[in-house]
């Protein structure tokens, strides 16, 4: 498809371009025009070019799906009456989505091209905290009266439900109190003259405008809405989130919690726009943080030297001890987070949780020991003097260290939640550090005492 | 709640109990009766008295929000005709949801409970792949002749709106052949003589029955679908996926990256549902290839015993750099995974993606390197004989390690991604293990070289 336009748009068949975009959802076209101002063998003339083809009735929509980027070159090579245009057309929340991620002098533009009443609206919900329901809502919604007839209510959606944003559910409000819900089909299944609060549902499910945003999405989840209200604290309906808002919100918490989870600073761009030093500074920080309490594992080992001095064969089995205490901690860990964050595990758990885990450490470790030990045991029969104890040193230590990992996993989520602290930190980098240390002390304790039973050390 | 309507339930105030579920939402009453099932004091008798004591219009939607474990109860304990009213009330795709969680005899009552064009369409959605669009569609959605006029339209709609899931988009198909999509909205605001035809839209999205579940989520984030129309080869309309089935994919589908990234085998049941038993085979099996595939450390380690026992302090470190190692070769894999499911990342960008770890990777060892040799050399500095050749073999190896690690975790889920294996299996553990071989290796060289040079080695 790229190639195809690219060839039009270089013998100059406009109208052929022109074609092909009707046929097309219109976030699909903004794919392409993606495509265009990625290309870096395409003049940058020739975007706002492409994009003055599209039809006007869909170039709005068109311009809400694109990346910050290219909507900020998009709205530098606009004249004043197209970025109008475009203002005029956008859905509320896709403006508001737009101007966050605009520099100052783009912001400015925009808002003067909006009219009173859009500029009003549009500072009203950038006032709210960046994480609030009120952030992510739209003021673009339909209400009724509970007065209206089915018949008059359905005018007045024919009326104004064009220009809104969602008209699927409706909102009856009274003195802009939130009093009723209702959807599109229960008004076009009432006779015209049944009363709208007769029809109406008046258990309203609604949120605070200062609600976090990720409660709000796992309320969409939950209840399978469309849409949700949003009301201040006197229960005046201020706005809607819709459904989609809902999706992107868990779709970027998803993805935070995977960059927490791997020690990364969490960062809004994709892995392609973002450069090579903001790349490197999000990672850099819990690396030497890491690092650093790395320490302790290194002043631990300074104390065993005696040991593997004496046996040292125990070095080799280091990394294996260390790495299953990391991973059996991380599974725990992981669960638990995951748990957290579905609102599954509560801190109420503590003890349920840690009191599972432990039982499923016991089998897990049992196992692991047995397969191990008898490994070990065939493996350094004829190598070494004391294989026996060997192997029964790297199965008590595996023992020790599967339970203490697996425990400790399962703590320090449900702990950093209950001191407001966000569990995904204590996921597999931190934890492996934090069980490192643990498993080396429990793995050379043990070492010495097996081994100074047998005089050897 | 729960000890409110336990308190009643002792009382026997059923009206009481009544009168709070009419006013509760019935994903809310699902979870209160959830609390009965999973409370142990709970006589089992008293769930299905108190689901007996719901409205008839909402018990269907109630019993659809609850898990099967209640389900099941619930089910055993209903009288023929109570499960035929509750199957009847039921959408179809929660039928069939149900269905597949229930061992064969329930499965036999409910098929049996259904009429026969159900039991039918029942039938042909059982009959789709597990992870198929086919399997997670419903075939209750409306559709419309292309020759209607609005006003016939919205009559066929009030006559058959009531019993379908999902009204606010109509499909217009002609011998069964989708050719149109239109919204309520679109029907209402159109003149009553408007011909459907001529307000449809007539470029419809469309997804295969067989297409992956998965993929189908994701177009619902992309164009904001509220449904989506699946076809059969010949184009034929067969269902719709309805956006919250949409969503609960794109949950599963994050947990489930979430347990493959932490090493565990992926589990539908909630963290408390399941038995320690099954918690532990489901780790275990990474947890025993992790830990045979650390027989690699092992050896390298067993070879390099002269460096060691020549410089004891060497062994020290070996947590510090591996962690480092491991840590940074996360980063890159869980960000490369995440871009891959999001479809950001594909397989024609390796070259570009591993430069760019590459780069990033220059940046983050060199801060890494300075800091940490400039520590070692100030915390040895009166403590060793070679302080500055020890913080140099330290600060060479972490700029040797973060390279590779970097470097590894980009290119291995990109390659797994091409043989068609789940990129998230190349997370944390697996690359931990790959790169503690390659960074105690490149430890024990760097520090070989250095040490021989001074003559220690």
């Amino acid at each position: 498809m790229f190639n195809t336009v690219l060839e039009l748009l270089k013998s100059r068949n406009y109208k052929a371009i022109r074609e092909i975009f009707m046929d097309m959802n219109e976030a699909d076209v903004a794919a392409l025009l993606q495509q265009f101002y990625d290309d870096h063998e395409v003049e940058k003339y020739e975007l706002p070019l492409l994009f003055r083809l599209l039809n006007k009735d869909v170039a709005a929509d068109v311009f809400a799906y694109m990346d910050s980027d290219t909507q900020m070159m998009l709205i530098n090579a606009f004249t004043d009456k197209e970025l109008q245009e475009i203002v005029d057309d956008l859905y509320l929340d896709d403006t508001v989505d737009i101007i966050e991620e605009m520099p100052a002098n783009v912001v400015a533009r925009i808002v003067k091209s909006a009219d009173a009443e859009t500029r009003k609206q549009i500072n009203q919900i950038l006032k709210y905290p960046k994480d609030s329901a009120g952030s992510i809502m739209t003021t673009e919604y339909v209400y009724l009266h509970r007065s209206y007839t089915a018949k008059e209510a359905l005018d007045w959606i024919r009326h104004v439900g064009m220009v809104k944003e969602t008209v699927n559910t409706l909102y009856v409000t009274e003195n802009r109190k939130l009093v009723g819900v209702l959807s599109l089909l229960d008004i076009v299944t009432a006779d015209d003259n049944d009363k709208i609060e007769d029809i109406m549902e008046d258990n309203v499910i609604s949120v605070d405008t200062l609600e976090d945003k990720e409660y709000v999405a796992s309320m969409f989840s939950k209840y399978d809405f469309l849409s949700l209200p949003v009301v201040d604290r006197e229960n005046r309906m201020v706005g809607i989130v819709t459904f989609d808002d809902a999706m992107d919100v868990i779709q970027d918490e998803n993805t935070e919690d995977f960059s927490k989870m791997a020690a990364i600073a969490p960062n809004e761009e994709s892995y392609f726009r973002t450069g090579i030093f903001k790349h490197a500074k999000s990672r850099i920080v819990w690396l030497l943080i890491l690092m650093i309490s790395a320490t302790i594992t290194q002043i631990i080992t300074n104390r065993y030297e005696a040991a593997f001095a004496a046996v040292p064969l125990l070095v080799s089995f280091m990394p294996m001890i260390m790495d299953t205490g990391g991973n059996c901690g991380a599974q725990s860990s992981t669960l638990i987070i995951r748990g957290i964050a579905l609102d599954e595990i509560h801190f109420s758990d503590f003890f349920k949780v840690v009191f599972k885990e432990f039982r499923i450490s016991i089998i897990v470790s049992s196992v692991l020991a047995v397969v191990n030990g008898v490994r070990i045991y065939i493996m350094y029969q004829h190598k070494c003097d004391y294989p026996f104890m060997l192997a029964l040193t790297i199965a008590l230590s595996i023992i020790a260290t599967v339970i203490l990992s697996k425990v400790i996993g399962s703590m320090l989520p449900m702990l950093a939640k209950k001191c407001r602290l966000d569990p995904a930190i204590m996921a597999t980098p931190l934890i492996t550090t934090i069980v490192d240390c643990c498993s080396l002390f429990l793995y050379f304790n043990i070492a010495t005492i097996v081994f100074s039973h047998i005089g050897i050390l």
